[in-house]
């Protein structure tokens, strides 16, 4: 059966190219049985920060989660703007929507999260279509396709295999949802965390903020992710991302479990939230 | 009577020039009652990002506020480090620290935040010591002192007035309690923000965070003080900062009240954290 994904862009716009590159791609990779692919429109829209206005991002992405012709949501890019449309779309999404699969990372991880908290059980952290433009990026869209057609296990980062309940963010992001709706209920969930170009003092205070939420300290444990192109603190913040890490595990009872196989890189695995199917 | 000052540190280091500076201003400004300016010596402390380490500067903390011997506590400067003692400080206060007045903003939101939260009365929102340094910046310091030593109301935020109850924080600072039990309860407060040095679409993550939490909905309505030294964003917002939050306070149904007298420069005003005394 062919598996039908739809691509949308919650947050900034997709770069045109992308779509004939991971058409070949997903050409290439299945050649007896090719996914079928829909860049909806909305992918190419813009304003001012965004691939659309609020409106046109939550109207496509309500249009393509609710249709029976999709089986898969692959959000096209991160950016900005996903926590934005959470009010706008949750309460237009019908039982459709909760039975299908959405790929995505980074800003997207507010809408994750919220889609996840309001039941979607095959939401996941992985590579973004947009991601084929990374060096080496092809094998990062690769391994989103092979999650979102087959369910590849080779796709997931390697400790979601041991853990009851998964999921992954980047830390800004879930800093932008404590607190609110969107937060989902992570009590026994191992939490895997990436950031990029963030300062150290803003990891720590994001950690110190994410670890110091009730809920969050229920999790089961966290793991770190790659912390990429952290420009210079001033004055140096002394410890490096995995002593933060581990000072809020301390500070906050979290288990800290070590190191987790996702970041901004063409080598971010695939995290389901929930139990992995 | 003599107004006793301790001076603490609970984010980033002191510049030692403020300690003679600001002594010489009180000297000048009140020749027949000089108030009693302590500079704690841990506000010279020194560790990585810190004006000493958490411990240190927690009980440098808890020793004045606690102490008999001092009226109010005035954060030296902001920076980074206040949120990392909320945990360490709150448990160790007794009832001397809750009739203390406490003055700070920036970084310090973070504690004064949870001071406030934890039954203080008398904190606020306003110039510290270390702001003397800056251009002008002799009267934000006499500003805080004028309302240290005798509640000036001339130093307030002139819309305090008509207010029953009031907050002010940095956008970035209050997005990093949200959630947390720092984040004290703002129902029925006109709730008064500033940034500084954010990209517009950070600020406009920080406002969709914070206005999304239930508690904050509750609030009377916000003011927007200055938005200042915004790097430009790529691409171009289209918003400005007022748009931004003009839009964040539609979106949630929080009365936008129009600017206000705060922000991270030499005509920032006090806001008290509740009602003015």
């Amino acid at each position: 059966m062919t598996v039908r994904i739809a691509v949308v862009a919650p947050s900034s716009r997709l770069s045109p190219e992308v779509i004939g590159l991971t058409e070949a791609l997903a050409a290439r990779l299945w050649p007896a049985r090719p996914p079928s692919l829909v860049f909806h429109p909305q992918c190419l829209a813009s304003s001012g920060h965004f691939a659309g206005d609020d409106a046109t991002r939550a109207a496509a992405f309500v249009e393509v989660a609710n249709s029976e012709a999709f089986d898969a949501v692959w959000f096209a890019r991160g950016g900005y703007g996903s926590g934005r449309l959470v009010e706008l779309i949750l309460p237009h999404l019908t039982a459709e929507a909760r039975d299908k699969a959405y790929l995505g990372y980074s800003d997207g991880g507010a809408l994750l999260a919220a889609l996840y908290g309001w039941g979607c059980e095959d939401a996941a952290h992985g590579p973004m279509a947009q991601d084929i433009l990374r060096p080496g990026g092809e094998a990062a869209a690769a391994r989103a396709l092979a999650w979102l057609v087959d369910r590849d296990p080779a796709a997931l980062e390697p400790s979601v295999a041991e853990a009851d309940k998964t999921a992954a963010f980047n830390v800004a992001v879930l800093g932008s949802i404590i607190g609110t709706p969107a937060q989902p209920e992570l009590s026994g969930h191992v939490l895997m965390l990436e950031e990029v170009s963030e300062y150290m003092y803003r990891i720590d205070r994001d950690l110190c903020h994410i670890t110091s939420n009730a809920d969050i300290r229920r999790c089961a444990g966290i793991r770190l992710g790659r912390c990429s192109d952290i420009p210079a603190n001033d004055p140096d913040f002394v410890l490096n991302e995995v002593e933060v890490a581990q000072y809020w595990c301390a500070r906050s009872g979290i288990p800290w479990l070590g190191r987790a196989d996702i970041g901004h890189d063409a080598d971010n695995k695939v995290v389901p939230f929930g139990a992995a199917r």
